[in-house]
């Protein structure tokens, strides 16, 4: 019933984050509506994706300017990368979103480790345990001016920014874990954030209140 | 703050129906994480949308099979061309999903017209008009045989298949003076559909019962 080329593109658009198969069919018609120079305008912003690097250290996609990093290897964003922002405290986000939420917010001046969204039952992924190893690996060898009495290197604080809901709270026991040798204290976001809610859509205000009261 | 490839995506795709800045800001970090071959599958089925046609009676989106049709010239769509529907009883519909839907019903064997989304202000696109040319002008040429007394070629009936909702009844009224010479009768979708609601939502036993009842 359906032409084979809309067909095609709703099975490919709907497996995408929050794209139904009916939404999928009605973008199909519609975007080939537009014309061939609208649906080349479309495939190239797309295609342009393929530009970004992920940041070696936070796991943040950027656009990689050709100043910073030496050539052919991986560079740091623009936050790790910013000498004026403090090493020693770290929030962990699961998403790029929320990360960009709280740059926002202007209150935190550390940088962050994108881990990715957590699962509902309490384990990490492995992509995720290798972010966490390569952020216990940086505390270890660019923290060594914090270390304590017992010689192991800390950072001073690291904010377990997950959602305030039941499954963030269970994530973050298990990252807290996982980090108690690591830091000098961990933290969650105040509870400014309305409890089952969620962080991406907080607004500024309410999401610095959360920031300030973190403990 | 956004890297720039993340934001022509997300400027771009939120020009799309349905999808908002939030959405497509998350689609673009999505997809982008999906790596440069599943990057070119999603860029090439939106490409394949190039290959549709505008079926020249219905103005359905259509694949052209390549045997149908003269080459060079627009070819009739796979209801059009079909010669065991009835050409005198015709549907006129907004959109190809509400197409989609009356013929799952299996309970509608005229051939449609798509007239595009109809405006709240109760007035015509200039395209819409040409649609509503173009179905006079079939009426006349192809359909001499049902003429009346007066000589007027008229269609046994013409279905003003829109939305049950204010602005269609708008429409409705709108569409029945336009066309009011061109049809034995004019008739709309029996109520079964909740009032309010949308055609494409309907189950297939409400939007079949709305056919039977119509009138």
């Amino acid at each position: 019933m359906l032409p084979d080329p809309i067909k095609k593109f709703a099975e490919e658009f709907s497996k995408l984050p929050s794209i139904g198969p009916r939404q999928a069919t009605r973008l199909a018609f519609y975007i080939s509506s537009l014309g061939k120079n609208k649906i080349k305008e479309i495939t190239d912003v797309i295609s342009g994706l393929n530009n970004l690097e992920t940041c070696p250290r936070c796991f943040r996609t950027h656009s990689p300017s050709t100043s910073s990093g030496q050539a052919g290897k991986a560079k740091l964003c623009g936050i790790c990368s910013d000498p004026t922002r403090s090493k020693s405290i770290i929030a962990i986000v699961e998403k790029e979103t929320d990360l960009m939420s709280l740059e926002k917010t202007k209150k935190f001046n550390g940088w962050y480790l994108i881990i990715g969204e957590l699962h509902k039952n309490g384990e990490l992924e492995p992509e995720q345990k290798l972010r966490l190893s390569a952020l216990k690996s940086f505390i270890k060898k660019e923290l060594n001016g914090h270390s304590t009495s017992s010689g192991q290197a800390k950072a001073d604080e690291i904010i377990l920014a997950v959602n305030p809901t039941i499954y963030g709270d269970l994530n973050a026991s298990l990252l807290k874990k996982e980090l108690a040798e690591y830091a000098g204290k961990i933290t969650r976001l105040g509870r400014g954030i309305p409890t089952g809610g969620e962080i991406e859509f907080a607004d500024e205000e309410t999401l610095g209140q959360a920031i300030d009261k973190r403990g």
